[in-house]
């Protein structure tokens, strides 16, 4: 194993890796390709409402997972910018239809009005249902760029992290859990469909642009169980303790509305000390990966991803 | 040419084909695999509600068109299988989130409460955007049973049909055109992503599940792009013909909203007369097909789908 590539001790970026310029880089590739791909020639102002809902504003942290992963892999970055796009899209369309008036009716996002304040209710659960399908349109492209077994594995994923098993199993649960005291067992299989799956789906995404051993297709799906899970962690953290201008949004949210959180359930330490057990284990699923052998440093931008999300302070 | 296989007078059946027979057999594999298929397993309700938007109901013409052409072409039932239910997991979905208050506002749909009067609007919606993500993973099995290039080329073609430049983008138009005078072209355009593209992607679904000759495909979608057109002319003019209980809708319901439709704009002769032309031009593309070359029959069942869309009562 590679001595300088090590686990990090939590809130420490690796020495040698500058995630702000890796990702400053790679969010101008992702920004440029969504430009490109969403549907400027859709008709009757759906694409205008459909751009409106993705372009400029996010953290885009799927895509950077999609394309951390492929390179761990060594895999097409071709494939996996459009891999990296798509996921964004099925985020996108998921906060458009969370944002109605039937689910959450929350009308600001990012600091502009929601999709359905600007363009009308109807036309924004278009917009959502157009952009899911945009995406696996992203992922099928029929130019001999992406060969057929990645296309393929890359719809499989993505169709299951996006569905009933997935995102949208998770917003059924928590649909259904307002007002109630969950188990942390409920808890965690909320959020590990909600959120987790399609952060997990994500990583598993950029690594079937490449090809590696099993093994080390397992240890990214583990490491991305890991960070999904404490993405919404920190989530539920930082709801409560991080102010409103910092945060971007309104903290204290989800208690005010009787949600279940990690913070109610565990406390704010003992939360704490999760979020950093799963970095932990997300780091070890990476140093047992065996991707980076040989002196090659192929998981530093995953590493330096989970060090991110968990101590993030927005 | 067989002499046999000849275009079918308009309103005459082919002599030699039991349309009812073949159709069902082949739905009561449909119906079977949909049930099989529909998210038994999706958490809190979800998949109560997804299973009552897709079982028990409805003409289930897209997968008999998937399948159809996947006889056409002699292709691969098991894929041609998987298309057809995927096919009308986006018809369903369609349904679900067109009848939601924001949109259509229906409370009965084939003489049941439509989803969200039954399961609250919020679960509506999200039945439906996990409707969609299911027809790509019907779409995308891992078991070997698919070649990756049908399964690529099947996500690829679907994604289109229910996109922003299909399915998607004519509900958009639609929204924007209540109580416009639309010129022919507008009107053929709107139904042309509305209900045609993906009436005729099930039928490039279905041709997709085999290998064809190019020029085989290109008829097939041409035969498609008719009948797609020919279903929203006939649906306009039974709408204003069809009593409620032959229709088990409501009928002048559309001119009541006062959405354009064919009749409006053409009257009711020439609306009759457009669909039979339309009818024409479909058979008219089988028979350029060069599918029934050798005395074989393989597109009858798509020749009498044809006649059976046109001709219907409701």
């Amino acid at each position: 194993m590679d001595t300088r590539v090590r686990p990090l001790a939590s809130g420490v970026r690796a020495p040698d890796f500058d995630l702000r310029g890796w990702s400053s880089a790679h969010l101008e590739r992702v920004e440029q390709a969504l430009s490109g791909w969403v549907a400027a020639d859709a008709p009757a102002g759906l694409g205008d409402a459909m751009r409106y809902a993705v372009l400029d504003g996010g953290k885009r942290l799927r895509p950077l997972l999609v394309l951390a992963a492929c390179e761990a892999v060594q895999g097409n970055g071709h494939a996996a910018l459009r891999a990296a796009c798509a996921a964004e899209l099925i985020h996108a369309y998921s906060l458009v239809h969370d944002d109605l008036p039937c689910m959450d009716d929350d009308v600001l996002r990012r600091g502009k009005p929601t999709v359905h304040v600007q363009f009308g209710v109807a036309r924004a659960l278009l917009a959502g249902d157009a952009l899911q399908a945009l995406a696996f349109e992203l992922l099928t492209p029929d130019d001999g760029t992406v060969a057929d077994i990645v296309q393929a594995t890359l719809c499989r994923l993505l169709a299951r992290a996006a569905g009933h098993r997935g995102m949208a199993g998770g917003q059924a649960i928590d649909l259904a859990s307002v007002g109630l005291a969950l188990a942390e067992a409920q808890l965690r299989e909320m959020h590990r469909l909600k959120t987790g799956a399609l952060l997990q789906g994500s990583v598993m995404m950029g690594a079937a642009c490449g090809v590696a051993p099993a093994a080390a297709g397992a240890a990214l799906a583990r490491y991305g169980a890991a960070i999904g899970l404490a993405f919404q962690v920190v989530d539920d953290i930082l709801d409560v303790t991080a102010d409103s201008a910092t945060l971007g949004k309104t903290p204290g949210k989800d208690a005010a509305q009787d949600k279940p959180t990690y913070v109610s359930l565990l406390g704010l330490e003992r939360s704490r000390a999760y979020a950093q057990a799963l970095l932990a284990q997300a780091l070890a699923a990476l140093d047992a990966s065996g991707l980076d052998a040989a002196g090659q440093e192929r998981t530093q931008a995953l590493r330096a991803l989970a060090d991110m999300v968990v101590n993030r302070d927005k």
